[in-house]
């Protein structure tokens, strides 16, 4: 059986579908000609998966470890059941098979920029160094990569942690730029909203916004610490509260803080904020939609429904470059750094 | 208490909520100064809904008749609790408020664009002239329109059930067309596939697409009789055979039927197609999701897993003008007008 670049090779069941949809796959250490080992050093769960597990376990440390220990053991990958995320994880480079494109050299430390939904992961150390507290996951075992497959470096002036933390939510902001220079592009300097403004994602997107030639930038947070840790940071003209699962308040709100938004990006973890997005959004807006708590039919029948001429996007995990870009930001922006310094140290 | 243009007022629980997300709404017949009173005729049922409907039930035309009834009964609208869809109707106007912008007068017969899902609604004939087969539903009743509703007078010249079909999926062809044109616009005429060719909304996307300057079209349809049926409309360059939720599979009949294609526009209404249709769109191309059935983080995480830098479209129903496009397509494409007409026949 010869090898697959997108991974069709480490399909168990069910037969023939991509990795991601795999119920399970076969994460044996032994490489083919054009994977990569990685001896794994520690994964970083997918906000809404760590959410949900923790909600499903009463925050119980020891049953939200042993929930992601029987999920790895049964599906040969992290990817969580009730919401379909993942994450990603870091670690060295073990193994490079001779026919690998992807650039790397036993000994390099790296983060895998695919998810974990799809990337083959055995756990040999039950997890001992995590108190299932928290996001970041030290452990000890090896993923595999496949030819296909979307590899970075880590830079060496940075913590890993902190890396790793840009990385995983890289595709937020260099979307987020690109859709703003489409419309400089054509003459209009937008106002850009970023919902959940104080977060990573967000608070990556609001400086990317504002890098990519916004004319105005608001941050949305639900409450007033967030509200004064972003309004610290500096990274939007304008900070405003407000509960984005509530339409007719968030819109109120953007509108008081300089909106409609010209284009709105949505960048919290929890559903029903579709609406209140589309409704916050100008005519002929755009609405880029990165939460994996984005309800599809919620999104498509709100526009219809409130007679909405807005193009809504799924926010897509990749575009060229978007690790550098991201660590960019990170380095430039000295808001940037801090929340995701002060996030971390809370974490 | 005043009335709100997007229908606040009507909302019972949970308070606050706009009409679509809300669990029960007041469909009280007297109608608010702005509002608009619709004699119902006929309702047309959202396809992935009526098909989860016929699933449950097994078919059992009166137990699908039931269920429609208690969930109009106690939602004051009909919105499928499962698949959170609706559909659409054609009634006539019964009632203006002096304050309606809408444009309607009594008497006009019009079939409205704005989702069942939040549409005041009371049927008082128990759907007695439905046998549950099918997603065409003979009505009488009671609807309402908001000041911020679409609502679209129904063509002289052809017959209301075939208007209504067509502008239950008008905002797909709309909206095709428009990125169709602005691919045109930078100097490139894109290949357009789209992945359910044969059915209503998808016949009419092909012909937006050639009618909006396609280099090439194909249609992908899964079995025999409906490549068959395509053909005969000659409403695609090429015709291919795929089951869509074999991401392998289709990117291979996609490739050999000229493609990748520039721009995918799905519209099938069945889970797991998310993944096929990136695989077999080319780098910088598009994808539009029509189906209800699309998952959202199917999408996202299948294309950062694919690596795959694609632009990700949620179909939005509403385009400005997408009735009337529509119904143009209907009658100056013959094909359009066949599909329809015979799919009308076997419903």
């Amino acid at each position: 059986m010869s090898s697959d670049p997108v991974g069709l090779h480490r399909v168990i069941t069910p037969s023939g579908v991509l990795p991601q949809a795999a119920e399970k796959l076969d994460a044996r250490p032994e490489i083919w000609p054009d994977e990569v080992r990685i001896a794994v050093e520690r994964l970083n769960l997918d906000a809404a998966s760590y959410r949900q597990l923790a909600e499903a376990y009463g925050g119980d440390g020891t049953a939200i470890r042993r929930a992601v220990l029987d999920i790895v053991e049964a599906r040969g990958k992290m990817q969580n059941p009730v919401t379909g995320s993942g994450g990603m994880l870091v670690g060295v480079v073990d193994e490079v098979g001779p026919e690998s494109p992807l650039g790397v050299a036993p000994g390099d430390r790296v983060a895998t920029l695919v998810s974990l939904t799809l990337t083959p992961l055995r756990i040999t150390d039950g997890l001992e160094n995590w108190d299932g507290r928290g996001k970041q996951v030290p452990a000890h075992g090896h993923a595999i990569l496949f030819a296909r497959s979307i590899v970075a470096k880590l830079p060496d002036d940075l913590e890993p942690e902190l890396s790793l933390a840009v990385m995983d939510v890289c595709g937020a902001p260099a979307l987020t730029a690109r859709v703003v220079r489409q419309y400089v592009d054509k003459g209009i300097k937008p106002v850009v909203s970023v919902i959940g403004g104080a977060g990573k994602s967000g608070s990556l997107s609001l400086a990317a916004a504002r890098h990519a030639g916004a004319a105005r930038t608001i941050g949305i947070v639900p409450v007033r610490h967030e509200s004064e840790r972003l309004a610290a940071a500096a990274l939007a003209d304008t900070v405003a509260l407000a509960d984005a699962r509530d339409p007719v308040a968030l819109a109120a709100a953007v509108e008081q803080a300089g909106g409609p938004a010209d284009i709105t990006v949505v960048c919290v973890d929890v559903p029903g904020c579709e609406h209140g997005a589309v409704l916050s959004t100008a005519t002929g807006g755009t609405v880029i939609f990165f939460s994996m708590a984005t309800s599809f039919s919620a999104a498509a029948l709100g526009a219809e429904g409130l007679a909405a001429d807005v193009t809504m996007l799924v926010g897509n995990g990749y575009v060229p470059g978007h690790a550098e870009y991201a660590i960019e930001l990170l380095r430039t922006e000295a808001g940037v750094r801090e929340l995701f310094e002060s996030r971390l140290a809370e974490d």
